[in-house]
């Protein structure tokens, strides 16, 4: 057992504070990793905070995570000591339903265990990466490619494959017209992944604050969804809308931008359902689809493409201690575009 | 112009009467259809009730009409004298749109012309088919194959092809599990479309009550969705769930029943937004969409189809005087599984 430099939670309501966590022994087919960047998702928040349901408190949340091997088990054969290496949202899944078997662990039928507050296979519960260390299964475990920097490769283990997985699900790409709505840590990963793969790419932000970052990032056109007129003009327009923003949107108003056959995805969760009138379906044989994260294989491919085509999220690096305010800055969406924890600032 | 008999609502509440409607004077490319029979959906008494918005009183409502050509304009191709012929949903579309000249006349982007309560290219108000004769442009007349009955062609015009058109988008076919929620006239026509295209059938029913008839028509299991456990005990199960209820239904519950991929389709529409847990769309990547009707050349695949394959609605052949205690019994679900006006008592 490894005890190692940690930030946690302890209540939905205090501060993260600093204390250890403990790693298992390496398993046969387990990989240690000592980690040098780790992302904050809004998801970390929405789990601290209660939101998303019970917390296993004390938590360390974290599930963009890069670093190095340390040491790997005497079975593991994908990676070995000095790899440049990642962990996105899952650490484990049953490896025998249909969807594990196909490839799509995300979606697990047992349920995938999570990289932080999970019960994991052997019963403890899972701790996340704002920490120095952490053992994960080596199926588990991504291969970092060198043209990535660190700081840069750690939120496409979330940001990044949540935005790629529907971009490619529903075959973004030349002659498609894609919406992407809210430009925060998700917002402009979608612009970058769906503007390098060929797709006219809008974005649907609150204010034109962002404008000038987002049609540097490739977007073709840009509006604010405070103006009203933004909903007439593009009416029956796109063939997907990706949807990033986690608080409720005015579903009838969005749907009507898809043009026939079009769909909605939200990879961003309210708590609270969404309202839905059946009517804005019917028009244009809409879909409104959701979609989790990605599948391991799928994660690799989406960190070789982004290094092949020079894709990679804007980050701001903080030291640990910054932690907690960097979760208010990322609440008042005054983050370009994604906080990164140096952990190096842990030891 | 002709003088017809027909029956019409003249309030949101007060019974239907018999009265008469004006039909146009033949342009070159309309065709004057003697109805024989016309029957009655869901939809015409939502409407007639002003449930889906504001109506134009007094309104002969019917979008389920079968009869044979009485005379045709100079210039049509398509249809002649003698021919029996159909009309469902709409009577014209702007023609020029993405959407028309991909032959999704029903997705119109300017709205295409409902068979009755629309406005006409002519100013006019369309009424239905509760009436001895129609004209309608050719275009939107369809061929009625020898093989089907008058009036068990008629609930085609709208149940079948309001069924059949998510059910060949969605690829119904061997190998694919479909769930069909609701046995009224719209469910049982998609049970017997989905079992002819090869797919297995699931029949989701507030009761076992027509249990019976639902294995007849091919399905292959049939569950009550007033029974809690039915939720369990098919979570994950099918690739695609056609709800044809018009009431809200509980989608958490429905949602969950989708495996990898898998899409509910609403094809009846509740006036009143559903709630839609964005959770219960994550877990394998599921869509919740809406269809409506169908195109005009896919209308006529579903004829062919229905009479190749020998399918036909179940009807229930009522006097034009028995309508008001039709529509009672249509709210209360007593009806197996479709009236069909007999035209030729309101001559």
């Amino acid at each position: 057992m490894l005890t190692v430099n940690a930030i946690a939670a302890t209540s939905a309501t205090d501060p993260l504070v600093r204390t250890t966590v403990e790693r298992r022994d390496l398993g046969p087919r387990d990989v240690l990793i000592e980690i040098r960047y780790a992302g904050i998702c809004h998801s970390d928040i929405h789990t601290v905070r209660g939101e998303w349901g019970d917390v296993p408190y004390p938590l360390t949340v974290g599930h963009e995570i890069v670093g190095t091997v340390a040491e790997v088990g005497a079975e593991v054969s994908r990676h070995a000591t000095g790899d440049r290496v990642g962990v996105g949202c899952m650490v484990n899944s049953c490896r025998t339903c249909d969807n594990c078997k196909a490839g799509q662990e995300q979606y697990c039928l047992d349920g995938n265990t999570g990289t932080y507050a999970s019960v994991d296979r052997d019963g403890t519960v899972t701790q996340g990466g704002y920490t120095t260390h952490i053992v994960v299964d080596e199926d588990f475990v991504l291969r970092v490619p060198e043209a990535i920097p660190y700081e840069k490769a750690a939120p496409l283990l979330c940001a990044g494959i949540t935005t790629y997985s529907p971009l490619s699900h529903w075959k973004a790409g030349p002659g498609t017209k894609v919406a992407v709505v809210g430009m925060g840590g998700l917002g402009h990963m979608a612009v970058k992944i769906a503007v390098a793969m060929g797709a006219e790419v809008t974005v649907l932000s609150q204010t034109l604050g962002k404008k000038d970052d987002g049609l540097a990032f490739g977007a073709a056109h840009y509006y604010a969804t405070g103006d009203p007129a933004t909903f007439e003009v593009l009416k029956n327009s796109f063939d997907l809308i990706i949807n990033t923003v986690s608080a409720p949107i005015e579903m009838a108003s969005y749907l009507r931008l898809l043009r026939l056959d079009g769909t909605l995805v939200s990879v961003g969760a309210p708590p609270e359902p969404l309202a839905v009138p059946v009517f804005a379906l019917f028009g244009n044989r809409r879909s409104f689809a959701g979609s989790s994260i990605g599948g391991i294989a799928e994660t690799q491919e989406m960190l070789d493409f982004c290094a092949e085509r020079d894709i990679a999220p804007e980050v701001e690096v903080i030291d640990a201690e910054a932690v907690n305010e960097a979760y208010e800055r990322v609440m008042k969406s005054d983050v370009r575009y994604r906080f990164v924890i140096d952990v190096d600032t842990l030891r």
